[in-house]
């Protein structure tokens, strides 16, 4: 149906990636990342949105904190998207993300977005087909408004797990105490309709795609935070910055 | 150049319009509006965007306060936009303008707008023409947005005021105290471009243009707040509203 076939696309590192390698990569991607966005802070021409999506279970939350958490907090937001409240409702469903997009200078990161309003939404029917065909439009012309009138980049993540991992974890977090605050109710029914999910991501990988998804293998932890942070540094390096100097 | 030649429409009423009888309607048309801003905000599906826009001393600031400044402030809200701060300039053009977008129930006045940035942009020559035709195309996009997917209607109105009353209600300004407060030492050197800001908004009327402008005569205050007043009325009513009855 749609031409990314989520089910032909591994959750998982390839046989010749080196785990104790990867992770050694990493810490110097980290350091590396620091000082990028130590330097896009003080140049503050451009910004950066990372928008960061997944089923339930799929590393977002340890996604922010492994790469992200050792940044600087002044030039650094997260913003988790939850169930919209009254007043949100109230308003078009971009109006939530859009007073949340990048200042100049900053990264911002959303965990969940303005997708699950093509996503949980279609998987419940509280949006038909022809809904979702407006939606993605509109979707496509707001990121294209923060791309072309506040330079910002964009990078789009969907943690790609395997139901066998999701369930492995989602098992942790009745057992683990450290974990059991993250247990909803709803996490097994809402697993059960895996299927559904794969086709409505795979509908918006091919029609929000104006800005670019990269899907992240996520059944090993190691390797997502690799690939995140991996792209996140190419991205900033390519910004080619400057400090400014002295002001004049 | 632009299909719609401002010099070639009148700022005044015609002249088979009677003065007192038209503010009779006006008191009339004053007190529907009441009732139809209360039963909007009992109903809550529909909202209201009303954009003001128009050269200085146009009497938008009249405007509000005449029409709408016996309404129910709990459902009014009125958003003066100024030159940006530094943190709107750090976002997008439109962000400061999405964050006041109306919920649903409610009207929003915009006292200018996001209209200023093709227009005292351009004039000055902050603004190129590439970049103008660009934001154009946000712009439609954005209201496309809010009328789509918020139920949204938008009224925008020109206040058309010619340079000879302008030059009147300046020199007002200066010499009245109670008006003192609204002078600004540009006031006429900008009013020295006035063949420039004709042009950027015939060029505007003619490109942001999928919710259509309504020029409002603004030479005389009664004739241009009864036109504006009618508008909104009219709108209202075509919304064809109900009370909710108790809650289920």
């Amino acid at each position: 149906m749609y031409s990314i076939k989520l089910n032909d696309i591994s959750t998982r590192a390839s046989k010749d990636v080196d785990k104790n390698e990867t992770k050694g990569k990493l810490v110097s991607i980290l350091e590396e990342l620091d000082d990028l966005q130590n330097l896009l802070y003080a140049e503050s021409k451009h910004c950066l949105l990372i928008v960061i999506q997944g089923m339930d279970a799929s590393g977002k939350d340890g996604a922010v904190r492994n790469v992200f958490g050792k940044l600087n907090p002044q030039g650094v937001m997260v913003k988790s998207y939850k169930a919209p409240t009254a007043e949100e409702l109230a308003h078009d469903f971009l109006w939530r993300v859009h007073s949340h997009s990048p200042a100049k200078g900053m990264i911002q990161i959303f965990n969940r977005s303005h997708y699950e309003d093509i996503l949980v939404t279609r998987v419940h029917k509280w949006c038909d087909d022809k809904l979702a065909r407006k939606r993605m439009k509109a979707i496509n012309d707001f990121e294209k408004l923060l791309v072309e009138h506040n330079n910002t980049s964009i990078l789009k993540f969907y943690l790609h797990v395997s139901p066998e991992e999701q369930q492995k974890r989602l098992q942790e977090r009745i057992r683990d105490p450290k974990k059991q605050w993250k247990y909803n109710e709803n996490d097994f029914s809402e697993a059960k309709l895996w299927g559904q999910y794969m086709s409505m991501y795979e509908d918006c990988f091919e029609n929000c795609n104006d800005v670019p998804w990269t899907i992240v293998p996520a059944d090993q932890n190691w390797y997502k935070e690799y690939v995140i942070a991996k792209a996140v540094r190419n991205v900033l390096k390519d910004f080619d910055m400057q400090f400014p100097g002295l002001k004049k």
